[in-house]
């Protein structure tokens, strides 16, 4: 049969996009309104800043148990159930009383990520001055803004200094932003699948993402609306994430060569159980996040240096810091952030005389490994905590 | 700056797009046209069919020295400069007199893939029926069909064997369905960067480069016009080709970090060197390849299998084949043909008793090594050929 006449019985199966991105805040969601305007690291400031954040355990006394979770690009502050929000959250399996980030012991504390659209400011927030959608004039933001607004945060809890600070993904590289700006802010530190700057892969991938994005014809400079999202261009920016986050290995394993039967066939459209796996991801997320945030939180990560002009090399600006121990947590299979970045982390504490594990972990699920694989993170995230 | 501002000033730079897809054929340029339709392996065939082809060296009187190259992807015929055309070809330090390909000595043919728009007779072709080009009323086209097209050169010349035969990337699979149909075509194989069946992880890949093109306004259901090119759909494939060709070792040595100051940058347009590398990439490919042959040639490696339903396994496939000695050169840092992969065909080499010999190649040039690291991939083509 002809491509043409399949064609013309395969309009891409449509799916209801419901743009649930400026959500209610969940149940368990606290929200902090800073008092002043936040000065932003490439000039310009904010005002008002609105951080959601979640917390789970009890401050003790001391106010020495505190852990800060920076989260990676997408996810919210929720990242695990709580008596007020039983819903499952994005850590579920490794935050919780008796997991490994034990709640029976720790108060810890994960923020939306300023910039991001899950209760925190961003471009998707409301511009005061204009009354409209912040959007492309939302000031260029970047990880050492995110880490300051987080901070922000643990300073409003009366919190002087983190037991141990955890940064998966770019929350690994917000980590070392932090670290940068407030050398003091913790005692340890959990890396995992990290790194000090960007790779030129990693900067390729994503600015394809966000050329994906841009390139849709309803993102209209950024004036998207909800009856015309950027729907295609979110879709194949999603994709895209999904390979760079998976492994060919897991892929293998997971779906080898089997032919799909969710969505129709064609000779550009999906043939094969990967190709449907990928569609389904990409549906879930569409209506869930938003595009302008998106392409905003994503350049803030190839912008990142953890040593940067100021601090010199990342080692150096690790020395500064109140840092004790560290573990570094990194995939073989992560093509993200290699194994290889993992390593330039290790070096970078250790050259900084902090006493630092690096473990290598054979996960085949790649960059996000750290979601999926709790055999393999549980055990040395808590043996660090205990 | 905010990104609105930045924004005015920041159309991507408008390049002058030349459509050079239906060029004339290369001074050297050799066509066939089949005397019969081609009858293809998913059914349907086509009428009239035509192929380009190049040829070097001299054919012996024994008619025995020949080598046909089948090529990846986009390249056409012209592998190699020759007295009648002196600009150099896609494989040019390998090929010619005194090179790894020795010209003096074999009598070597490249053809233009059937359903590529390089001289062969593809989507992008006139349908004879309708008086207007191909497009999606092309028939579904496998690596058989372009096997079967590539046999019925070597036949026109009065070749009855093969002295070797050689296929990198796609070619390399092509090969290996064209000693499925044609078990005694060849006694030497030479296969490259290649794959008995292509993983899901390639798949996942090639899938997003075909939705990037389709879902480009221009795309218009394959009707596309000279005017309304789907610049950004093709744009994106061959950007995300250039991410799954080269490697992430590659690109810290050649780029690093290094700033780009060809293009105006924006928030979501481009800011390091290697965009601008990717964007001077795809600029180059964009008006040289065309929409619906690229989606064609791309499913119909999604779909190759070396061992179907009818022949059984690679090696069983194989041992019915003439072959007597192989070589199998696959590369450390290929993401898409990954070196597990060469592993898989050298076995099935091994399990047909078939001579093999693997070379794993540590080259960091990941998938597109063996069109540029000569170092490492002329001394096993020269010895194997000598």
């Amino acid at each position: 049969m002809a491509y043409k006449a399949l064609l013309r019985m395969s309009q891409l199966a449509s799916f209801q996009l419901t743009i649930t991105v400026l959500m209610q805040n969940q149940p368990a969601t606290r929200t902090l309104r800073l008092e002043q305007p936040l000065a932003l690291y490439r000039g310009d400031q904010i005002d008002p800043v609105c951080l959601a954040y979640e917390c789970w355990g009890e401050l003790n006394a001391a106010r020495d148990n505190a852990i800060l979770l920076l989260t990676g690009l997408s996810p919210g502050a929720h990242a695990a159930s709580s008596p007020e929000d039983p819903e499952a959250g994005w850590w579920e399996n490794m935050l919780g009383p008796g997991k490994p980030i034990d709640t029976h012991r720790y108060f810890v504390i994960c923020v939306n990520s300023l910039g991001s659209c899950k209760g925190s400011t961003g471009p998707a927030s409301l511009n005061p001055k204009t009354g409209k959608t912040w959007r492309l004039d939302f000031p260029e933001l970047t990880l050492d803004d995110i880490a300051e607004a987080s901070w922000q945060v643990v300073k409003s809890l009366r919190i002087e200094q983190l037991n141990c600070l955890i940064g998966p993904s770019m929350g690994g590289m917000t980590a070392l932003a932090l670290l940068k700006r407030h050398p003091n802010c913790a005692r340890r530190l959990i890396s995992i699948s990290s790194a000090t700057a960007a790779s030129p892969f990693s900067i390729a991938i994503r600015s394809l993402q966000r050329e994906a994005i841009v390139s849709d014809p309803n993102w209209q400079s950024g004036e998207y609306t909800d009856d015309r999202w950027p729907v295609s261009g979110m879709r194949l920016a999603r994709k895209l994430g999904m390979i760079s986050y998976r492994s060919a290995a897991e892929w293998i394993e997971r779906f080898g060569r089997q032919p799909q039967e969710h969505f129709p066939a064609t000779v550009y459209g999906m043939n094969f159980a990967v190709e449907s796996y990928l569609e389904a991801q990409a549906q879930k997320f569409i209506g869930q996040f938003d595009p302008v945030c998106y392409v905003y939180l994503s350049r803030a990560m190839d912008w990142f240096e953890a040593g940067d002009r100021h601090q010199g090399s990342p080692a150096r600006m690790l020395a500064q810091t109140s840092l004790e121990t560290a573990l570094v947590l990194g995939v073989e299979t992560d093509l993200l952030f290699p194994l290889e970045q993992q390593k330039t982390i290790a070096k970078a504490l250790q050259a900084a005389d902090i006493k630092t594990d690096l473990h290598e972990l054979s996960s085949i699920q790649g960059h996000d490994a750290f979601l999926i694989d709790m055999d393999s993170f549980a055990p040395p995230v808590a043996q660090f905590l205990s």
